[in-house]
């Protein structure tokens, strides 16, 4: 029976994953491939002592030794951040070795570099792991829905945001806490700024837009907005107008341009991706033949994020076996159909937006804030005006009709220049 | 750049949607795949004139002429049921053609014998479009999900019973006009046997325990029972327990043997089963590495189902063209490792149900069927009695603990045997 060779890079949690996932499933993981999957190294910083399971596996600091084994088929890079991680994943390739990676950041940073060095070595780069943990979303894209043009991606692609709404809208708790707690219960990093503030997430779409589109995507054109201005009562209240705020990844093909953003949005309750709570991560595709199809699972995690790249391994090895390598293309696309695509600037997109006003006890104040709203075009659903809060201010909500960015800029840079107007305009997008 | 030549056999539904996809997404197909998939010929019953777009592919009824063409790469059957379909496809197998079809009936029936004709001849057999239209679900079990050991499949797999229990879920209507007007739509077939009897869920779930288990499955080894019998009663005081009623399938790993079973089944409001509504289907899957995963999307309709069987199209040319063909086994597990693994007798399962008895206006009804469902070990959780209907008699619905499926049964006889009970009793199982 042919044996595929493997080095892991890292033994975090999913490089320890990911070898416990081929340790305990190597008998089924034969009887599917007809080969012997086996962990034949392992590259760390500083030299330790491993579980009992994997006490043959030898445990290399010397990069030398690890890169220059000429038995090993497969290269697992797991350690994530842009270096030595690219560097590592180079050698590789150069080194004529088949990459498997979960490393987003990496992916949609150099991508392309990376793809285009291992198409010249004709190797595979398999990187299912780096986007929604254990969903085959990478796979879904590149086969199961091949034969689609995509017209929108929705995603809930971060794991960690996801949790703090959702327990923030069960608990009615305000952010700060609920980070501390997800903190102290290891759900969080020690610094959340890539989780809450969208950049996790913002990386992961760029990753699914090459794979849906064939575009190559520069992240910095995705307009990233995070979770940590959302407050308790923007939960409360969306829930009246009966939304519930995700931090959501959007992008709708428009032909000649791509919308794509990551932002908190109002999504109506009875959409599915409303029902995704806790750390779960999902997917929600529409193809032009298919229709709406949605992916659902842990977005994160040892085990299933193990289990994805497990899948990768499976299947660069499958490759193997059958001398068809580079089956099908890293990039869902041939090299050669890649091709650059306008992102829509943000003041040319339009959506119902939630506005809530901080705003001095004052007779006229709506008139005020009405008026300069339908000076720029944006119109009124509908409002909830309450009592005055405990600081004498008083909230004013709105649900507006379908309006334009720019317009709902000047809008509110206009209204938050008002003396009335004491805190700045807190502005959430409704999904339609 | 290589060509790969697609026979269709029947232009139905299916057949004339698969069409429609490889000729709208050519461009597409061919900028992810490198090659130029072309419908070829067409084999039908009787010769007709194809829409405009088709006009230069030759629609045969010749079959010696169809199969005798040696230049088609894939011959996809979707003419439906097992014969003619099953001697089509074992004549395409034995002419070393590689076979797309998305025959449920066929494939859950005749499986064993056609892929065995398959790897003798080495040629692929897709089915994806067999088991919920146009959601990639086959994929996800051979390769996104390949290093997991399956613990649990929960399916709603078939889009005319689901559309039925939304109608009568949503509008509060009873069955039979549900139906009526959804075979006005086009919804559901003159003769829905196959749909609302859960034999079509069935003939799937063999089709995923296979994929999942590496098991040969007997279709009539799943208890299967239909939603006939489900009266808009059941539906409202099953969301005043806080359920919903779907047809589901359902199938746990218990090791030495495996459950399988379709029935009407109260999920819980919040299980994002319970959220599937209209035409849609749905599979959960719970992987050992991965833990919960759903996919979600049309379980039917001429383009996603179309969609399916073109990515089955793609998947076998991409293997053609690298030489791979047989990449990944038919059946998920290489032949060999294909076993015979023991359906549990339903009288062995246990769970929480749902009765409804029609019974007469007496004094000490409640304590004689109460009395009968604890000598066998029956447990009841609550009990709504309402008022007497306009028949005279009075509903008593009861929800239960966890109970034997063989006490269930004896007790049931036993209370439907009593005088002061005036109608078979409605029973429904509740998931847990």
């Amino acid at each position: 029976m042919r044996t595929i060779n493997i080095g892991i890079i890292g033994f975090g949690t999913v490089g320890s994953g990911t070898a416990q996932v081929l340790h305990d499933q190597a008998e089924l993981i034969t009887k599917r491939t007809g080969a012997k999957i086996v962990l034949k190294s392992i590259l760390v910083r500083t030299k330790r002592v491993l579980p009992d399971e994997f006490s043959d596996v030898p445990v290399m600091v010397d990069e030398d030794a690890f890169f220059g084994d000429p038995e090993l088929d497969i290269i697992v890079e797991l350690i994530g951040g842009i270096e030595p991680a690219k560097s590592y994943i180079l050698r590789a390739i150069n080194g004529k070795k088949h990459v498997v990676t979960a490393n987003k950041a990496l992916i949609s940073a150099c991508g392309v570099e990376i793809f285009a060095a291992a198409a010249e070595n004709n190797v595979e780069v398999g990187f299912e792991g780096s986007v929604a943990g254990g969903i085959p979303i990478i796979k879904t894209f590149k086969e199961g829905l091949a034969a689609n043009r995509i017209e929108s991606i929705l995603g809930i692609l971060n794991g960690t945001a996801n949790y703090i709404l959702s327990e923030m809208t069960n608990k009615g708790l305000p952010f700060a806490e609920v980070l501390k707690t997800a903190q102290d219960l290891g759900y969080a990093e020690a610094d959340p700024t890539y989780d809450v503030e969208g950049i996790d997430t913002a990386h992961k779409l760029a990753i699914l837009m090459t794979m849906a589109y064939g575009m190559e995507v520069d992240v910095s054109a995705i307009t990233t907005e995070g979770i940590t201005k959302i407050e308790p009562i923007d939960i409360t209240l969306g829930k009246e107008f009966g939304y519930r705020i995700k931090l959501l990844a959007v992008s709708r093909n428009h032909g000649e341009h791509i919308e794509a953003r990551v932002q908190p949005t109002l999504l109506p309750d009875d959409h599915l991706l409303a029902a995704v709570n806790g750390p779960f991560n999902a997917v929600h595709i529409k193809g032009d033949m298919v229709g709406d199809v949605l992916l659902y699972g842990p977005g994160a995690g040892k085990m299933a994020t193990g289990s994805a790249v497990a899948a990768d391994i499976i299947d660069i090895s499958r490759n193997i076996l059958h001398g068809a390598e580079n089956r099908v293309s890293c990039l869902s696309y041939l090299p050669e159909f890649i091709q650059p695509r306008r992102i829509t600037p943000i003041a040319e997109l339009e959506c119902p937006f939630y506005f809530r006003f901080t705003t001095l006890d004052k007779p006229s104040v709506l008139a005020k804030i009405s008026g300069i709203l339908g000076r720029h075009n944006i119109s009124i659903e509908s409002v909830i005006q309450q009592g005055q809060l405990d600081d004498g201010t008083v909230p004013i909500v709105m649900r507006t009709h379908s309006s334009c960015e720019a317009d709902v800029e000047k809008a509110l840079e206009e209204i938050e220049a008002l003396a009335i107007v004491t805190a700045p305009v807190v502005k959430i997008r409704i999904f339609v």
